[in-house]
């Protein structure tokens, strides 16, 4: 039987909470199972953009990224965001490491080709180091991967932090049974989304379609949603979306999405 | 007999010089040994500083860090330069990973106490982690440690990246066979700051002694010094300073420093 191997990604809201931080680190390090810890850190970078006077530029929830743009994600969520959770799980007597894709070779990108869109340095993931991974993982190191990867030419490229824990869930499913989870600052996938109690606890693909229709799910659900099921077509174990409290407590409320 | 292991400090004037820095870091590639690799920033964080406009207070050339100081280091040092170096390298085919002391819980520090001057959030190192890092160079993974530590209690603490080096070199030289070199934009100790043909190929402590009564030697080259001669006195085998061809030229001309 493989091991485990829980991939957990936060949401934004969740580092820029730091009580939520601190809690949901003192959490993460109470996981039995080898784990790995994906984050992001959007607000922050377009924070650090305003006082830099640099404009920041979404379409549809993702960050057109020109030079500029990647010093500052490079910055933030490589350096002030990663060193941070890195020291404070430490405190916690998780032996986390702070890593980009670059680091280690772990997660190799191509730059997004234009097409309609020129996305600029915003990265398409490629390969998944599952030998540097699973070195760290066998000597009780913890990855903690921001959502910076490098194209093996000197190029650091921004990538979507969702798509890369579903990329690791996937290639280290040939290793361990993963399971894979989104937690964020709600309960989970809501019905209403003023309505925390509202909590959609089963998605299949089949309720997906329904949800999709009725337009139930919006915007910035479906692309995690569509992670999710990606992931689990791909020998992904399992896979949940809701708050942190899903992480120590099994019988916590949360989504879980099934094929 | 014991492995070599060459730990090499890159000096700031190299990081802010693009070309500089793609010759040192294809040459630091191509060294054959076991290799680890420490860097500052120093320029670089003081024009994000004013950028942001925050103040850069410096004593006897240490950084005074208030909690925006460390912030603003954490992005460059930890995060900036250290990805830009770590993507570069993988380009040049040598596995690195870009890390702080806080990552693997590589290197604990202390806040320096605070007697006549408040340095704020310095850290003096306490211990270095040979097994964590050891288990790095086993698995032909090149550690570039960025000049930021903690105190294994959640806080980031700003290093001075010489004295990194030689405390990485010290606590290494009980595995392996160290060697320190300080690698800078300057063929060696300059007898004249003037003259880049006048280095001074050989320093012992007689000579070390004589230069400082004879104020050869400036301000900023004492303290390097002095950590030259704290590795020797603690088991490194060998200390160098000069510019990046001593790395791969061995008939390069440099300092050698020895007791």
């Amino acid at each position: 039987m493989k091991t485990k191997l829980q991939i957990v990604k936060i949401g934004g809201n969740i580092i820029d909470d730091e009580k939520l931080l601190a809690d949901f680190l003192s959490d993460f390090s109470k996981i039995d199972d080898l784990k790995i810890l994906v984050h992001g850190g959007g607000k922050l970078a377009s924070k650090m953009n305003d006082k830099l006077g640099i404009e920041t530029v979404m379409n549809e929830g993702r960050r057109i990224t020109s030079q500029e743009n990647l010093e500052v994600v490079t910055m933030i969520y490589g350096g002030l965001i990663s060193k941070k959770i890195t020291a404070k799980l430490q405190a916690n007597s998780c032996n986390a490491i702070g890593i980009s894709g670059a680091d280690g070779n772990c997660i190799l990108a191509k730059k997004r080709p234009v097409k309609s869109i020129d996305f600029g340095f915003v990265g398409d993931i490629e390969s998944v180091n599952t030998s540097v991974i699973s070195t760290f993982l066998n000597n009780n190191i913890v990855p903690i991967f921001s959502a910076i990867c490098h194209d093996g030419n000197g190029q650091l490229l921004n990538t979507n932090a969702d798509t890369i824990a579903s990329e690791i869930a996937i290639a280290m499913s040939n290793i361990y049974e993963t399971e894979l989870i989104y937690c964020f600052e709600k309960n989970g996938v809501l019905k209403d989304v003023s309505d925390e109690n509202s909590v959609i606890r089963h998605i299949d693909n089949a309720a997906y379609k329904t949800l999709k229709t009725e337009k139930v799910i919006s915007e910035g659900m479906l692309p995690k949603l569509e992670n999710c099921f990606y992931a689990l077509n791909n020998k992904v174990q399992k896979v949940s979306i809701g708050n942190q409290k899903m992480i120590t407590d099994n019988n916590s409320i949360c989504t879980t999405i099934t094929l």
